[in-house]
């Protein structure tokens, strides 16, 4: 009930887009197209961004959200859904990937292909079309605006980080710990805990320059925690679950297992190590799961995962709740992801 | 001497977006990668562009610009070239562009290659980073921060466009005049004509209804005929002065000369362009160019050139400058692109 309510919204944005494709004279066939783009990309996946937004809207209120309010929320929650859209097409084509939950990446697809470096960017510019439309009255419209393209920036950088490695394969001196804090924080966690919180705040105008800053350092730290896990699955995640086959290894990603593993190995293990990660081909990454396998990382995942979720559960009963924030709005998010396996 | 002090707001717009990439924790590396890829990607074109946001600006007024005039036009320019850098780098890829500007495209660079795909949005992000940092406080900061987002959405419509042909290659029935004037007139008009001189009204603060919508009418027609030059430009140009190997023909656009061709076709010539025009090899091409030379399309291309000409030259001369608006504004910028050869 809930989730067809939350997916109107998406058919009220879609028509937004329409209407100004309309008005702006787009041939017929190039707008289809662009429904097409928003529907395939948007849909299919687990839409947690979109629904935080709504989760968070309703948790900062001690009533029901109005018809209006729920719809908005909605409206605002699939601009997260469109941002992210527009990201993993580019990072799909970046890594070089083939499925995207379960299903051919975008740039994979017969009648796109490259043209989908475009239709990233349309999906993204579709997010100001309809925040202009449908928030321009909003106070916080400014506010929301910038904030899109701030977390856009941020997630930008950390893509970058994450994409280009300056060093060469077979060196991994670059593998630190504070590196790969910096790639999950601006890669994920901006976009994926940090702006859907900060959405409700400004949509609901509690968003305070306290409210912020502490959403801000928790769902940061969640963030990284959620990259941890995207990490953990893919090495040894079920890909008829995540709906994606792992290409860390090969592409020579600076992730958390990668970079626990240097913390924890041995000589002969950082040899093994070199001459297998971000290598081409199945054998090297077998070699370097094996290695992985060997230093138990497994067990450390676990591990870290039990002190993680403790240390978070903390700072969330720290929150000041006297400007309007609530702790609620965390506890779901956290919920929502602990021990996923997908 | 102008040219110099134009330049010298690059060095300021960079150091910017340093400043911000070092406040946000960026490691060394990545923040110079930054600035090698802003460098390497505005510089050595004509800037047109940019000079038009200042020009433009300097036209607005009957007295000298100040000195801070000066340099915020400059830096606006610099914006405008960073948003032409951003798009160039997708457009490179999409199209499988070898060369821009004489030397090797972004993604062609040995260490770059995909990554490009992000680089491109970070340069666009560049954008807003600096309006905010140089802009905040001037009364127009939301009106140029929302053009650059509703240019940006026009571009990548045209882009759309331009890039897929709904039809088979073979098929030449979508190639009408019409379809022609959206493509040139999103693509290329509305970033490379309005988006410059409308700057320059916002930032004059002389941007009234009345000033944007007579722009906008004579901008974006001039920008159509920029356009039908660079298709010229692109089958009968000279690679060593356009800095680019034309690659319409084989890669099936929607162009000027095609689209004309088809006009004056006789059913021998449709077919032998239905055999050639969109299809890989260089002997293709070299078909196709003999239909166009046949059908006298040089000749052709002079003639509309005149015509053009003529009649922007009138819709200047019409222009009401009541409002602050100059017509010296368009007389500039059209002079500077009449009978270019690059």
């Amino acid at each position: 009930m809930e989730r067809e309510r939350f997916n109107e919204a998406l058919e009220e944005a879609i028509q937004i887009v329409l209407d100004d494709l309309k008005n702006k004279g787009t041939p017929e066939g190039y707008y289809h197209r662009i429904e097409r783009c928003i529907r395939e990309n948007t849909l299919g996946g687990k839409v947690n961004r979109g629904l935080s937004v709504l989760h968070s809207g309703q948790s900062l209120l001690d009533r029901s959200l109005t018809d209006a309010e729920f719809r908005e929320l909605s409206i605002l929650g699939w601009l997260t859904e469109l941002f992210q859209a527009g990201y993993l097409i580019h990072d799909d084509i970046m890594d070089g990937s083939e499925l995207r939950r379960g299903k051919p990446c975008w740039y994979k697809v017969a009648d796109v292909r490259m043209a989908a470096v475009n239709d990233a960017c349309l999906l993204k510019s579709c997010i100001f079309v309809i925040l202009k439309q449908r928030f321009h009255g909003h106070p916080a419209y400014i506010d929301m605006l910038e904030l899109f393209q701030d977390v856009g920036f941020h997630t930008e950088l950390g893509q970058l980080c994450d994409t280009i490695s300056l060093a060469e394969p077979g060196n991994m001196n670059d593998f630190t710990p504070e590196r790969y804090t910096f790639i999950a924080t601006h890669k994920t966690a901006f976009y994926s805990f940090y702006l859907p919180v900060a959405l409700a705040l400004y949509y609901m105008q509690r968003a305070s320059e306290k409210n912020l800053a502490q959403a801000r350092k928790i769902l940061l730290d969640m963030g990284e925690y959620f990259q941890v896990q995207d990490d953990f699955l893919d090495v040894f995640g079920d890909p008829t679950l995540t709906g994606k086959v792992g290409t860390d290894i090969q592409d020579n990603k600076c992730t958390w297992i990668v970079t626990r593993a240097l913390q924890c190995a041995g000589a002969e293990e950082k040899r093994l190590l070199c001459r297998s990660y971000g290598q081409p081909g199945a054998s090297h990454a077998t070699a370097a799961k094996k290695v992985f396998e060997g230093l138990c990382l497994r067990d450390l995942y676990h591990q870290y995962e039990q002190d993680k979720v403790q240390s978070l559960r903390r700072d969330i009963d720290a929150v000041d709740e006297t400007e309007g924030l609530q702790k609620e709005v965390f506890v779901q998010m956290l919920d929502k992801i602990y021990k996923r396996g997908k």
